[in-house]
């Protein structure tokens, strides 16, 4: 019953399909590619994710990608703790949350904002920067605001959701910190003063220990 | 066990819900709002959805939106038949189809072709045209060669998945049939030339008693 992770460090997608390992307590061995050397790209690789992608579970003899069907995938082959709610209200709504995460929130935090600044690629002019800040507070705020009434994405119980928001407001806070951030950060930041419900529940997740095991390594440094 | 559905007619999204509903042979009442009125932006209808945004579903006191989590909610609350596989193996599959379709297709073919043309806004400029029938011809591609090898997106069985292309293929193929589409419809069409396996996979969705009953009215005026 092997369980093989192929990852990059960093990857926000890759990061939430190793925290559904974790939650489960699932024993894995986890393959680190190095993007620098296209170990993503090999023959080998897109053998196994002909998109040549990460994350990708190889489980037996079942292939996987795509980090939220991995979790789906994880959740019918172990089903506890539940990662898509008890009962048909709970799967709906883990479901409903964590599409609004895909639809919503994934485009102004992380493509728009995270990954532009960690690649060096971030505009900073003025019209646009005022404009990507505003769509990031829509962004954060809906999770601020749901995070005001129950301490998890979709309820009482920690979800899919919230494995797959873990990585994007890490993400987030980590590039908005840097100095090209600083236009964004000014307004967006510090959690704390902006969106406190948010940062509570960031402090709940780093409480796991399947946050620790699971931080990117390459960001320790 | 009243299940309503809100939906607007054309919206391939409110298309994959109530096709969802059909497939599982639940008895709905169905809402379909006139968003040139702005129905799906009263305050009524923003209580249910606070997007405002089609499909939206109420089923007892549990609202539901976000159209795959409306799949995901009726299959845990009616499991058969079942939209996400019927083993953890099926289950990986139909999740990571339909999020490939979600994360890949449904740009190229929907936001950036479909829609576009339906809102008179489709830009035909000679290299951005060029650019959009490549993304779309790849999208096409990947769903033609999956059916080369399975009748359905997922294999043997229908799914979610295919209830979630059903829309995306049907809204392309008119779209792409206007005037304003020509140039890219010289190239991409007519399946049976471009894209045979799709086009006898949309033929099987057809023959379906629920596709007959899903289709948008008012394009059949």
């Amino acid at each position: 019953m092997a369980y093989d992770l192929y990852w990059i460090s960093g990857s926000p997608h890759a990061w939430t399909a190793m925290l559904g390992l974790e939650i489960k307590g699932l024993t894995f061995r986890a393959h680190r590619l190095d993007p620098s050397k296209g170990e993503h790209k090999t023959d080998d690789f897109l053998a196994l994710n002909p998109r040549g992608k990460v994350p990708t579970l190889k489980h037996n003899d079942t292939i996987v990608y795509e980090s939220i069907a991995i979790l789906a995938y994880l959740d019918a082959v172990a089903p506890t703790p539940p990662l898509f709610g008890a009962s048909p209200q709970e799967t709906g709504l883990v479901w409903q949350r964590t599409l609004e995460l895909v639809n919503y929130i994934r485009e102004p935090l992380i493509d728009n904002i995270a990954r532009q600044l960690f690649q060096g690629k971030f505009s900073d002019t003025g019209e646009q920067l005022a404009e990507k800040a505003a769509e990031a507070e829509v962004a954060l705020s809906w999770a601020n605001n749901i995070l005001s009434e129950t301490p998890f994405l979709a309820g009482v119980n920690l979800s899919a959701a919230d494995l797959v928001l873990t990585p994007y407001i890490q993400a987030f806070v980590r590039a908005v910190a840097m100095p090209a951030g600083e236009g964004l950060g000014a307004t967006l930041l510090p959690l704390e003063r902006t969106f406190p419900n948010l940062l509570h529940w960031m402090e709940r997740i780093e409480a796991l220990p399947a946050f620790e095991k699971t931080y990117p390594p390459h960001w320790r440094t």
